[in-house]
């Protein structure tokens, strides 16, 4: 699959089956989301805790109607329906399937909600000259689990969990500028430095995705991580719900530079 | 002295010999700045060396032509020769002389610079929350010679100093936020974290200033610092100089908020 496709092409490959793998890389420059799909009766509760929550949990667009299936803001053509390469559907809270298409399954109470990736701000950072390690060694950012308490709204509660990108301290102040103009993509970061003053138990060991090397002289940056809310969904465990798999992103029309808030 | 007196009549009773001691805490939300008059033979190399290192060296406002004492952009009635509390006069990179008033020793050569300061950004970490060490601590900043080499401009070079104020990582990130905002004031800080990567020997000893208390958890952070042009000037020892006393610094009738880009 070509780098060069615009998100409409994208978008038209995964709809038709002629793309089915994840969307990292693609359509470089424009804004790719998160996906939870909440039945109205568990979504109200879990707006609250996105905007409780706003730096793990932020909202990009939302369904403006329980069943509606467009999100004009993000594509006119955009049906989460089709236009995601693979979905996982659980029920209380298990796994019960990975699709790529759920319209067989789509019932006219679900709400969509498209929360923000760090894919939009981890490009800044390399157009600003930074090395992202875990780009630059091929792998899946490592992301921890915190004790940092989310703000609790309903059934929904747990932890923040955090990427984690080393940079040298010059690096890392660079990076907290940069990401602080991206607060709808997690925005600066929470932490520096020592990993267990915010309860990581092993760097080396990272909760999900793969470990990365840190270098003499580099620090680890941590940054709240849109595994937050999916790890909240989880611990909730709300009778039906759909999610994106790993990597397997929406992407929009937004470009990433609409995401800079200066 | 009041802490409520207006910039205007802070000059005026320094002026008129009212008040003579430093000015830190005065004046509260205006800008003060620090203080460098050169004759013209230096002063181009001086400028040159400013643009060149703007984070240590930032030129908040310069007289327009070598022998003016006033700059209106900063206060219609500045008066460089008597509204300073304290000058100390140099020659051949020497201190000769602290006096209260230079109009005796002005010549139609010398050209004002003055320089952004720490205070403005200070004030604006206190009115996020932050608690500013060296003032909860009443100290003067600690100040340090780093490896950090300036880019040199004719005779004038030398490495940067920086100041030092430590912070639990979460307000550090909070602090580069608001320091960012102010780059005719330091800017961003420039380091965090371990001292040796910057050639600091010893936290606990600062070349300049009092050492101020870092607690568990806090990381030090590195602004640059506006010891260095001074220092610079006395390594290039020009035959006559002067600067402002330390802490008796230049009150504007600019508003802090004035320095901030955003």
């Amino acid at each position: 699959m070509s780098t060069q496709l615009t998100p409409a092409q994208l978008r038209h490959a995964i709809r038709t089956g002629e793309h089915t793998t994840n969307t990292s890389g693609l359509c470089q420059g424009f804004v790719q989301c998160n996906v939870a799909i909440l039945p109205k009766a568990w979504a109200d509760e879990f707006l609250q805790f996105c905007q409780l929550n706003q730096k793990p949990c932020p909202v990009v667009a939302m369904a403006a109607q329980p069943g509606d299936t467009n999100l004009v803001e993000i594509a006119p053509d955009f049906d989460i329906r089709t236009d995601v390469p693979k979905y996982r559907i659980w029920k209380h809270g298990e796994l019960v399937d990975e699709v790529a298409d759920i319209s067989n399954v789509w019932r006219d109470d679900l709400v969509t909600f498209l929360l923000g990736c760090s894919f939009s701000f981890e490009e800044a950072l390399i157009a600003d000259g930074l090395e992202v390690r875990n780009i630059s060694e091929g792998k899946n950012v490592p992301m921890y689990d915190t004790n940092i308490a989310c703000r609790e709204a309903g059934r929904f509660h747990g932890n923040t969990v955090v990427s984690m990108r080393p940079f040298k301290p010059a690096d890392a102040i660079r990076m907290i500028q940069i990401c602080s103009r991206f607060p709808s993509v997690h925005g600066a970061p929470i932490h520096f430095g020592d990993p267990a003053a915010i309860g990581i138990k092993d760097i080396n060991k990272p909760e999900y995705g793969d470990a990365v090397t840190i270098k003499d002289g580099e620090v680890p940056v941590f940054t709240a991580c849109g595994v937050t809310p999916q790890a909240a969904i989880m611990a909730a465990k709300p009778e039906f719900c759909i999610t994106h798999s790993p990597g397997h992103m929406v992407v929009t029309d937004i470009p990433n530079s609409k995401l800079a808030i200066l």
